[in-house]
């Protein structure tokens, strides 16, 4: 099915080439998951939203109108990812952003079919050459400058490989191309920290709500030490590392803990709550 | 008047929202001058949009087309301005890059007046605040990931302020927001290396090519020592610095000359060379 899209309310699916989307990558996204007409993480994709839109200057959009308009276009799919697209809206040749900015706004969704595999068995994770510059002023937001993280993707090919973790300019861990990383440590549930490059994932920050988490560097050596290593994205949801370099686990009790709570907040992975989601 | 735009070689003015230029900033762009109906500095262009896609194995178009399709939009037109984005097209969720890529190539032409009295009695500059990340593998290219530029740009809007010059992350000068640097000391002419970040500006190219320059590292203290300090630009040509910070300079020799063979080139500044450019 192709995508049911949006742009401004409207039902089309083209923007102009002078939208500073298009010219200069001058916006945010989110992407988040719809199941069964809800989007249990949507108020943290609006907080994220928001506070992008505060960092790059965009005026923020109503976030009531913008969720009605995902769940409007999800309607009757039981299972579906939402791109919401936020750009600065038109502009003149140039940097300069317009004094009085009207912001374009597209949402796109299509029907979402998980990999159960990938929850129930985990993911085999390479580490990319492209590394993250670092850049305080737009770490952690999801903008639409994403050129190091389509490189990184375009490292590998083969469907075996689930994700590949990126390092920063220093060698330390940050996060896969689309996915946080957090791994355990005798019990200690940890993550790498966003504050200097990578994204602010909103799966992550459920994460650290709702459990103890330390947010320090990490590396790869160290990472092959860990009792247990997961990612976390909006959409897959808590996916297991079953390999990185040497090393292969099973899925350990945090991440199915932490499984168990994406089910309870209402979006089952396919493995591992969907034959008794109707809880 | 509005700009002549063409999508693909059809004249539209839109494009799909599903592009990777609008929803990653997967590409490049190249904004150049047009005079008299005369692109002088098109090979240079042509050369670093080539570079560009071999370096995101984006299938580069064929060049003669674009030059055509760009001359064809400025017709009639004394003097224009171009920009030419060439994205990898369409492409489905992910950042995986399509396996074969279909780029979108989008030529926009608008009528061109450029400002007498930058460059004749020079600009003053500013220093940003925004730093460029350090980033290797994407340094010197034109591609879309231009958030930097724009939040650089943003920081100031007095049209008093001709430019602002960013800093890397080491506090060393790389270039201006939409311009490259120069500057002379003791008849040497020297320029910041762009190879960890900035853009390789065409200009600067041209520089380079007829002109013998130092690529070294520059700070913002040193930049008050030089006899010369002067931006080059595709569009703007050559723009003498007139202050900076506590300095004051009156436009030099060198800048002068460079201006002259600006003027040789087929692309007259204003200031120096419109009244003769017959020649």
């Amino acid at each position: 099915m192709t995508p049911r899209i949006s742009v401004d309310f409207l039902d089309t699916d083209r923007v102009s080439v002078s939208d500073r989307g298009f010219t200069y990558g001058d916006g945010l996204f989110e992407t988040l998951r719809i199941a069964r007409g809800r989007a249990p993480l949507w108020p943290r994709h609006a907080e994220r939203l928001q506070a992008g839109c505060e960092r790059l200057r965009i005026p923020p959009p109503d976030p009531v109108a913008v969720r009605d308009e995902v769940l409007r276009l999800a309607e009757g799919l039981d299972d579906a990812v939402a791109r919401v697209t936020l750009t600065r809206g038109p502009g003149m040749r140039g940097y300069a952003p317009p004094v009085s900015p009207h912001p374009t706004l597209v949402v796109s969704v299509s029907p979402l079919v998980l990999d159960a595999a990938a929850s129930s068995d985990g993911i085999a994770l390479r580490l990319c050459t492209t590394r993250l510059a670092t850049q305080p002023l737009l770490a952690g937001l999801k903008h639409l400058n994403r050129l190091e993280q389509v490189m990184a993707r375009g490292e590998w090919d083969s469907p075996a490989i689930g994700e590949g973790l990126m390092l920063d300019t220093d060698g330390d861990l940050v996060c896969a191309t689309a996915a946080n990383l957090f791994a355990v440590f005798g019990g200690q549930l940890m993550t790498p920290p966003v504050n200097r490059c990578g994204v602010a994932g909103v799966a992550r920050a459920e994460v650290l709500a709702v459990r103890e988490v330390t947010e320090a560097r990490l590396n790869p050596v160290r990472l092959e030490d860990a009792d247990e290593v997961f990612l976390t994205s909006a959409v897959r949801g808590i996916l297991p590392v079953r390999v990185f370099g040497t090393r292969s686990w099973q899925p350990g009790p945090v991440t199915r803990a932490l499984q168990a709570h994406w089910c309870d907040i209402g979006l089952p992975s396919p493995s591992e709550c969907s034959k008794d989601s109707d809880r």
